[in-house]
């Protein structure tokens, strides 16, 4: 049988990849119910607030969820969170086997649900295509275990590494198919985080824009329906509250400036946070701890070579997606990050986990080699 | 036949890039007779000097290439060189048809061996699989057409686009298999140049180094037989006689210094070339002519982000092989090239061929965009 246990967890996670844009803070979690051999329910979780996965299988399978078998992404929730608990559902219906993928990492779950199955007297199977699971809910899943958020850093660069001319003259280096990747990694993230220097010299507003992410229309309509919140680093307050990216909606700023500017930001609809850091620059771990505390799964840096190379200074990023254009921008020009070594033993040890033809450009994936002890 | 003529001349390829480490200054050169649709002579040329691949599959057919065709991955040779034509050989073994992918660039043929193939009653088709034949031979089509070797440069960079620490500080930042890479490539070129910088810094020798060629017996053993010229540029002749460079084997050493030191040079077995240019350097341009005018098809740049950028501001290069190692050396590391560019107008526009896993490093091969008018 294991054939077909593949084959249905690969489903439910196809299923449960339907959330990317919607669901947070919430995992993404697929369901399938399979009885003699076929699929007799399918689900997923889509927003917060809305049924699990497990709640939509179950409905459609009906009176053949019974004896059936059913197929989870995520070990079953079992307690009363904003729905009712989806193991009771699971007894209820009499399901007589449960696959899960992976153990919920949510401590008040944490194999209680698992175990409340078991209870039951229904056999438990879990770990199948686990590292899929994995990967899907890596933000979600940083969070419940420490208290952060999956950090993505995405850099457009040229092929010699560079940014932009030394001028500071800079234009959207990479093509409309690139455009289109970073608007669909927006639209995943809880948080998209910026600092001042980009606000101000490229007058970004870092939205999602529908007619960019080409998706389909459903998707697309789910996406806007939970937009990321706007972050933007600003440890002095250096952008005024007319700028395009205010404009565009609400955002928090986190600043060390002084909490008398509060209610100016209040009144213009925008939040102001202050996380002191030292000399004038906000401290980035205490900032995404709290980014974490109010739900943030992944956040997605999209700034300048200063704020990201301290990201990367300080040991905080999970993955770079590095957009490249075939281009040689020069020797003069800017480069990718402010990361000054001295060193060749400093360098920062990376795994390249793609390099793919984005129309024109190319993605390359990297992430940061666990650091030696 | 269309399907049958194809797969013959996909096997001519095949046979002809045997010749990939060993023919130049000839081109690599493949040859399949065909018989009532079944191979009976197979031939590639291996050396310059010894036979053709048309003689090779003729003498392997024997009496049976009569009434059969002929598949050549370049049009046969009509003029008396160093063996004799052989379109003069596909008359006298009577074959009904030859296929060739492409005709021979070279002035003296450029035509006249189909010529003489049609005047002799023989059926003639080109252009059969052109674009691969043409990429084979690309570093001959070049010197034929625009007396110019192709140049293809080798770059070894990190992921944000970094050779070497601020301080010199340098090791080789790829692995095996990219180091491999390399020695095919510098097996494959007529020459490999390099500049005094890296032969100073590095103690750099540019050699092939069979062990590490990673090919099999018959071809490694072929390749040491043709090694490339080494070609050192030193303007102002800085790398002493005993550097490591020279001391492993003859080489050819491009200078704009005095004549007078021509003699010091022969004497310890290597050849000086002068090659005046403006301020100190030596022209490229006039270099490359010189080295084209001595048969290299491939020059294989290996350099430093000086010699490297001189190439790249020239617009001399036909190829860049970039070898990525997943690390992050920092933006106080030395650039990928010395190519000071004002404005984004100026930047050098590239198309990315192929992005592959070499190791643990990526390999990025892009072309130079046509320049616009």
């Amino acid at each position: 049988m294991m054939g077909f246990d593949h084959a249905c967890m690969a489903r439910a996670l196809q299923l449960a990849r339907k959330g990317l844009y919607s669901t947070h803070p919430n995992p993404r979690v697929g369901c399938v119910i399979a009885r003699d051999g076929q699929i007799v329910g399918e689900g997923w979780h889509v927003r917060a607030g809305e049924p699990h996965a497990e709640v939509h299988a179950l409905r459609q399978a009906g009176e053949q969820a019974r004896g059936a078998t059913a197929y989870v992404t995520l070990e079953p929730c079992s307690h009363h969170g904003r729905t009712p608990p989806c193991a009771d559902a699971l007894v209820a219906a009499g399901v007589a086997r449960v696959v899960v993928a992976m153990q919920d990492p949510n401590p008040e779950v944490a194999g209680n649900g698992l175990a409340r199955l078991r209870q039951a007297g229904i056999e438990v199977q879990t770990g199948v295509l686990e590292a899929e699971a994995r990967a899907l809910n890596a933000g979600f899943i940083k969070r419940m275990e420490q208290g952060l958020p999956f950090v993505r850093v995405k850099l457009a660069m040229s092929l010699d590494g560079r940014t932009a001319m030394a001028s500071g003259e800079s234009q959207w280096i990479t093509g409309p198919a690139a455009r289109a990747a970073v608007q669909r990694l927006r639209a995943r993230a809880s948080v998209v985080l910026t600092g001042a220097d980009t606000v101000l010299a490229d007058d970004a507003r870092l939205t999602v824009r529908p007619e960019e992410l080409g998706l389909d229309g459903e998707l697309t309509a789910l996406a806007m329906t939970r937009p990321p919140l706007r972050v933007l680093v600003d440890g002095r307050l250096r952008v005024p509250l007319d700028a395009p990216f205010f404009q565009a909606g609400a955002t928090l700023v986190a600043t060390c400036a002084a909490a008398t500017a509060r209610d100016r930001y209040l009144e213009a609809g925008h939040e102001l946070l202050a996380v002191p850091g030292s000399s004038g620059h906000v401290d980035l771990h205490k900032l995404l701890a709290e980014l974490a505390g109010r739900g943030a799964n992944e956040v997605l840096v999209e700034a300048g070579p200063r704020l990201a190379g301290a990201f990367a200074r300080e040991g905080l990023v999970d993955e770079y997606q590095l957009f490249v254009a075939a281009k040689f921008l020069g020797s003069s020009a800017r480069p990718l990050l402010e990361l000054p070594l001295a060193r060749m033993a400093e360098a920062q040890a990376l795994k390249i986990v793609e390099m793919r033809a984005v129309g024109d450009d190319w993605r390359i994936i990297a992430v940061p080699e666990q650091r030696q002890a």
